[in-house]
């Protein structure tokens, strides 16, 4: 199979739906609503909107019919274009979603005539990107995106911190939820030498976590700010304390420059906003949102407010956090003990099934032990037992198998027992 | 957008995840295990499967990195190739799924020594096919796949059945499941000049339905059957009246063969086996399987039982079968009456986002008209406002839009209202 893809056996689906269907249900209450768009975009839409590092990880879908006689020569010309770089519809016009991002812009743009605005739209779906393969990092994986379009109010900025916040107390993941505001770094850099200095400046800060203070202080020396500046973004990245404490330091700080005091009152509007812990559902409590000036963004096409979710130390996998339930398969194993034995066995699982309790008969007539070990391997915890005798007595044997206790059972109850 | 691919907007997306959960729960209840594979595969993987003529319809991949200089050569030379109809690993080495049997094919290979036999998967995901787009044919769809790997037992058969018959149940969609067998058709050939005609005469009987029996007999004349084999493969086609009259004309006709008793008793396996109407919840009859020696797929890779369902008269639309609930989105807006309201609108919408109920606050503070509008469009059924007046005495005003009726109802008592 192609390097950097997976497939998913059933307990990794199982997992996978159950942290989809808590964000999916998350954005609900939210009142997001759905939407999908298909794998394959148009080329043009796609190019041109990702860098030119992000364009060479685009994947391309050769056209079809390309073996057409007709079209040799054409096509051989539109392959020397593809060599040199630049991309032609003769060879390629359609290639994979890289992101959910542009492919909702397509859809607004197509559709704008008939949105009602604010448009608030959430996509659960994979894209694919060619880049190298390595440990966490695959060509095709899920992106789970919520937007709202049509709408410059900072209440959709409260309502999207609750929904990273709701998502992880759901998945019982410890989180921290950080907020910052681009204003504030684009008065940073007005105070360090201009506003040309931005990216420069959130380039380095946004590497403070991986390779800390002293090496981001060197690469800002490097990109020619003098040691006064560097001072300065010192004393910025090193605002510490409560929220309320770290904005009266920052205020000190960037003193009256107004695009930074908009930040400020729009990170202080944001904060007022919280909800009490007391509104939140038992055990459900923590992930509160917090002020953290060192979150920057490697990107420049961040203008307001940036989030960023950090987990606490522990993976998902490690903490167990999976419902027992999620991971439910076959409820119920009947034994295989013949053709009559067969068929009545047949006509009680589907009343079972009817229960929605998910049952198999074994597929052949054949020993006990083998039909236990399919059992055991599947992890189905419990068997139905029904030969010649019970057959003749109307019964049935049920077997617990986590607990190898077993009892009999009339067929004509079966359905009512608690599986 | 690529032609022959669909957006699905939030109305749809319900409807088909209503579609495909109903599908993903009858496989569970049967005891099939969910699989999913990724949409790449290895163009080798795929090519040779599908016929020559559904080669063609593979969407490739083209291969990244192509605008590298020292491949330019290699990579024309490359293309020469894949314009005489070749492939070759230098332009494309991947390609998306075709179907899902191929991918599953790839993955029981790959993993066989860890399966539990017999292994039963279900796959619910997208495949792609460069077909000329036309209604009803699109170039992106789903195809929902339940198959048993390891097992050569007729209730496999048995509980396929099962499985098309409950989906169209739980669907409310009428349908008629129809049974034949391949052994029988491979009798029929043998009793019309040999098995080399199986194909010609079963491409001809699967065109039935649309081309009437005369064509098909003329059909058959022309790939060289006698009068006499004609009339043979008619009095075949005509076999009329229930299950048991059917079989028991089949007998008749095909004598003794062997391989055509075979498959009339493998269907007789079947039919035996099917759940007394009394065992189905209420409301659900219908839909039995019965035989029908006229169906015959046009494709050779088939060699035993073979099943269609179809579809009773009108499509599930037509019918409104979709439960309402189904498309509910947000059922709860709060107005935005200014600040203070907001925050105390915000705490509420957050207990009963606690409680499941998808609300959302409108984004602005702005005229009443404005936003009944927005509620109006998004079909929100219910309205919260809470103007200065509910501020100061602790209630808010709960609308149904569409009785038009209104309540006042304290603000703590709201997370207890029902909506």
């Amino acid at each position: 199979m192609p390097q950097g893809t997976r497939d998913f056996s059933a307990a990794v689906v199982r997992k996978r739906n159950y942290i989809f269907e808590t964000i999916r249900s998350v954005f609900e209450v939210y009142g997001f609503q759905p939407l999908e768009t298909p794998a394959m975009e148009n080329l043009d839409t796609l190019m041109g909107k990702y860098g030119e590092e992000g364009d060479k990880l685009i994947f391309k879908i050769l056209n079809n019919g390309l073996d057409n006689a007709d079209k040799h020569n054409q096509a051989k010309e539109d392959f020397e274009k593809i060599l040199s770089g630049k991309n032609t519809k003769g060879i390629t016009e359609r290639a994979l979603r890289y992101d959910l991002t542009i492919p909702f812009a397509r859809y607004v743009a197509m559709n704008y005539g008939q949105l009602t605005l604010p448009f608030k739209r959430y996509q659960i779906q994979p894209v694919w990107r060619a880049d190298r393969p390595q440990k966490g990092r695959y060509r095709e994986f899920y992106q789970c995106d919520a937007d709202v379009v049509g709408s410059r109010s900072l209440l959709n900025e409260v309502e999207l911190a609750g929904i990273y916040s709701r998502v992880f107390q759901q998945l019982k993941v410890p989180v921290e939820v950080h907020i910052n505001s681009r204003k504030i770094l684009a008065a940073l850099a007005e105070l360090c030498g201009g506003a040309d200095k931005m990216i420069d400046i959130t380039i380095a800060i946004d590497k403070l976590d991986k390779i800390g203070l002293e090496k981001v202080k060197a690469e800002l020396s490097l990109k020619g700010l003098t040691e006064s500046q560097v001072n300065t973004i010192e004393k910025y990245l090193s605002i510490e304390g409560t929220d309320e404490e770290k904005l009266t330091a920052l205020k000190t700080l960037i003193g009256d420059n107004k695009t930074g005091l908009q930040g400020i009152e729009e990170i202080e509007y944001i904060l007022n906003y919280q909800p009490q812990t007391s509104n939140l559902p038992a055990g459900q409590a923590g992930s509160r949102l917090q002020t953290d000036f060192t979150l920057a963004r490697g990107l420049n096409y961040y203008t307001g407010i940036i989030f960023e979710v950090k987990a606490i130390g522990v993976q998902m996998e490690e903490l167990k956090l999976f419902p027992e339930e999620v991971q439910a398969g076959t409820q119920v194993l009947f034994f295989n003990l013949g053709e009559a034995e067969s068929k009545t066995a047949f006509g009680l699982m589907q009343q079972l099934r009817n229960k929605g309790i998910a049952c198999e008969l074994f597929h052949e007539h054949t020993k006990f032990d083998k039909q236990f070990k399919y059992a055991d391997k599947k992890q189905i915890p419990y068997v139905v037992i029904l030969g010649s005798e019970e057959l003749a007595a109307g019964t049935c044997v049920v077997k617990d198998l986590r607990k190898s206790e077993q009892v009999t059972v009339s067929q004509s109850a079966l359905q009512n027992f608690i599986f």
